[in-house]
């Protein structure tokens, strides 16, 4: 079979460099074009010392001539606001697009306005007419209409998480629906790859700090799928942390469990809805977890919690937020979107310690 | 004014550094006696090569003839379990006894068994009729009693950032009672100075876990404290986390707001309640907050902020576990007990970065 | 063809998880069993969550019933004085044998008695006349012998990166014999996975520290390798210290440059010298190197430098510890004892950040 | 006694904050003014939260109105090229001045050319009349004239950690004069506030590397001292690294020790040499020395070793780079400016761990 040929727009970043990492393993994709506005010209090893002999591919500008679209997908690799600008002309050049920021993952201009407000944008899309054809990239909730479409919104490393972890309770009614609380690690890395006086060295080591508290976009996704799911509207409490690890989201959730309800029937649920989910794995209360237990690789562990003194449900729901979080999910959609094996290229544990 | 000589039990630990750290600089105390069964006879500073020339006593062996009980106040910086068992002595000779652990934290024998079941203890108590003369040592709550006494129960590390984050929440009545959750993010030194597995360097470096999910023991005293606030019994759903630091809590608290309040009455409910207090201060939703504000100091940094969508008081309580919820409490208890400044020795800045 | 089946003792520490790490993606080898005195009966992936669904194998006893010998290759990894005791019954049943500890790395009596001494031991091997045998496991400088023996002496990680570090300028005398300097610098996985009171987090993280100054053991191995390449024998000062990173080694090597010679006739020794390794990368004096270019992988980087106003070369020798300091040397060796491509399952790189 | 006034200017940065937080407790000495361009009008404490309350003093624009000159000292805590454009409009006030950066560690031209040219600058020194009347701030080796003038070149962080570790074996004619080597390791806060790519948080974590190998800026100066001592010129090979901690430099010299010579004339020689001197610590061979031992304090701890076998003295040199590396070293000769003890407000250990 022939591989699926990528193109990274945006590949100089950690989620250029983690979709590297990970297409350099695939059995059934490679490597086509890394696509860059800074750095042109140099190689990915110059940028990444650690890919030299494995990815030593040039980057080229996106407004040069050297980008001659051989390539089936792109994974755009981007801040906001790029994708929605430029999504365009390569879904009419026939090339699939799959979109890390939040440019795609909203299907009308409303939606999309709640998020891009948040983040100091208009909130005016620059492509609005293809947000209906987009499809939101959790891939264990939207595996059937991922695979019938081109452009795929990537999820919020946050919000897959948060999802993840609270698809099951409110599938199967185990919690109110009111009250939910959603309180988020993350490591530095989840910041990307420029630096800032918050994440300078001496300023970041031996720190942990809230932000954006009660202001954070990844909220609105999160909000939507899981109302999908339940049936009904759901406002959510999400805070963000972040400490002093380079890689990792863990999501300490808390819902209200419904009388008569306890850790077997929690245990029932989240074992079920996830009996067939390849990345997903379902611990009980006695197992300890860290989130070093994913680190480098594509699963989200869930630690399953009854809190029977406040008959609260407590989930720990962890990923890596460069692999699970970002890199991964692009690549497990692209199998997706390409009909390979889901699990192509993502099956491998990662390094410890 | 002749100093207070203070003689320090289980020295060699970290609650032990810490408190010779704060008496170096203290104008009004002085340490007389450096009590330990390791290391016995070896210099404080071979053990804390940084307190070189500052504290060389040696460390002396609480059963062998070099203790002479020739100090005012005996600081039980010792494990759960010590104190009970060794305080009635201290007491007998007219020293005063601030206990670290929860050996005292509690004034009745029923109480206490809660607490130590926790912590896989029996529940007995070893000085059952000891319990009713302690105080619980946060100072900020228990002034005039902590005056009159010679018992402290100093408080728990948790609990001090979970009760200074949410005492005026309750005293004000902003939010409901029931569905208080408090996310506690800890470093490491927390779980003190002896080696283990999950705190070996490649183990816990990049590593965030949650433990003791709905089973830690500081929840019944924070619970105690806030009800006896609230006029009624709390139940309070408290999650503890490990995150690669040395020093710092971070609580994230969420709360129900009442209905028709907002921040202003949340910020000055909280101004209101710290007005006089020298080591709690109180932030407004526009400030970023960080555990390195308040490390190596005996500060409270609270940090107001109110989720609007979801009704949600959201509290973020910053403490250096070592030093507010530690040492640096024991030593504002020992101000009130001798009728000290209470911040005598303690207004100093950290260290940054 | 059949798969190399491979036994590792000692399987539950980090060099016996490095092991699997790297044999799990191996394509001509796989793991037959994993031996171990601690958690017998536990699954690897219970030790090592990260390999939950990758390796779930128990642990078995070496006294048990379980052991059932049907491996080709025994990787121990395993303390010193482990191997020189139970080597002697797998070689008997047609096992080949690859020592992580310094139990092989000395074909002589004489030799490994300086050795020992060193490291607390008594210096009276245990099987002395396995050594003849033994080859000493520096795939780059002893290829041809390793594929001859059936008894590997794994080098020790410090000797790695100074030994290939200094192998060229020495094979072309391009400096004096004497007055040759190693500063290194090593990760904390280094020490292994148990914990003590030097590596417990606290006490690791910000602390910068020498240790065993002019008396670490790896110094034998290193003088006795170069000084076969130099014709002469060599003494060498080497100096490690512990910085607080998990993997790593970064070594600054000091030799002074002979009259006449410059960083052209350098680069020419080394890139000729290592022209055909595929693990060796030369870099000159303007490539910034770090030791996270070569974390996860097997790769050695040498940085290549002259200090003319003193005329010293200075080689910067970077390697994963863990890596081809260690498990990944294991499997080079492997590979080349059973006539394996030598890069097998070796190729990849590691993860960044 | 009336307080010495100090006026900081470049307050803002590590070197600003590390001044403020030793003159806070300095019993002969405030804060008269804070001068900084960045964030004028802010109070340091909004910059550094840990002083809140402590120092909320604003930062006044150098070209300014608020400026009012009335302070009787001036740290110039700014980068190379600031205070030798400044620093005579102050001498001229009679405001004596104490600059952080190389503008003043050479008292001619023409040596200050050479340090110059290696960070990039012309050479040509903006103010080359006041480099004759400049005194090298190292206080231990120049204190008396350091009592005699009003300009103050303080020294690099690296050049006092290897000054103070080779002067005495200079001063008694220990080692040869040739063929000495500094190997260097910092923590990132020597690079200063500002953020870089090479300092953010995810590419540094984890990471160590050599920098400017043999082209390191403070060599001349370590040079230049040394060679008073040593009574000739001398050529030193010196190599910085950077580690991921916040602070601390720790510095392995390695020196040829002279025929007939051991440990014993080497710790009478050091002894003898700094007997009298209040911050450095000299220790045998049996102690174990680590950065943290003088994390936030002003000593330069010293490690004496032999290395017997190749006749090597090797000197494991430690200091905090923002401590005696910089602000301490900077208040240390204050003190001795002013005719103040000079242990005034320099006399506390640092905070552990």
């Amino acid at each position: 079979m022939e591989k699926v040929k990528v193109g990274i727009i945006g590949a100089g970043g950690y989620g250029g460099c983690g979709a590297v990492e990970l297409l350099l393993q695939h059995p059934n994709a490679e490597i086509a074009a890394l696509i860059e506005k800074q750095d042109v010209g140099k190689a990915m090893s110059d940028i990444y010392p650690h890919l030299k002999g494995f990815c030593d591919l040039p980057l080229i500008d996106p407004d040069g001539p050297a980008l001659s679209y051989d390539f089936q997908v792109a994974f755009f690799a981007t801040p906001d606001g790029v994708g929605q600008k430029e999504a365009a002309s390569f879904l009419k050049k026939g090339i699939k697009v799959i979109d890390y920021s939040g440019d795609f993952r909203f299907n009308n201009p409303e939606a999309y306005r709640g998020y891009a407000t948040r983040i100091g944008k208009t909130g005016e899309h620059a492509s609005p007419d293809l947000l209906s054809q987009s499809v939101y990239g959790l891939s264990e909730l939207h595996r059937e209409e991922l695979a019938k479409t081109n452009l795929v919104g990537n999820p919020g490393c946050f919000a897959v998480s948060c999802i993840l972890g609270l698809a099951p309770a409110l599938k199967s009614g185990l919690i109110e629906t009111e009250a939910i609380i959603c309180d988020a690690k993350t490591g530095v890395s989840g910041a990307g790859k420029n630096p800032s006086p918050t994440f300078h060295y001496p300023a970041r080591y031996e720190t942990m700090n809230a932000y954006r508290i009660s202001g954070h976009q990844h909220v609105f996704e999160i909000e939507r799928e899981l109302g999908l799911i339940a049936g009904k509207e759901l406002l959510i409490t999400f805070t963000p942390h972040v400490v002093p690890v380079s890689r990792g989201i863990l999501t300490t959730i808390y819902g209200q469990l419904k009388h008569g309800l306890d850790i077997k029937n929690v245990e029932e649920a989240y074992r079920s809805f996830y009996s067939d989910e390849p990345f997903v794995r379902v611990f009980g209360p006695q197992t300890p977890l860290s989130s070093t237990d994913v680190r480098g690789s594509n699963f989200c562990n869930l630690s399953l919690n009854v809190d029977q003194r406040t008959a609260k449900l407590i989930v720990v729901s962890l990923i890596d937020n460069l692999v699970k979080g970002q890199a991964g999910s692009a690549v497990q959609n692209m199998n997706i979107l390409f009909g390979l094996d889901e699990t192509a290229g993502l099956l491998k544990p990662g390094l410890y310690p």
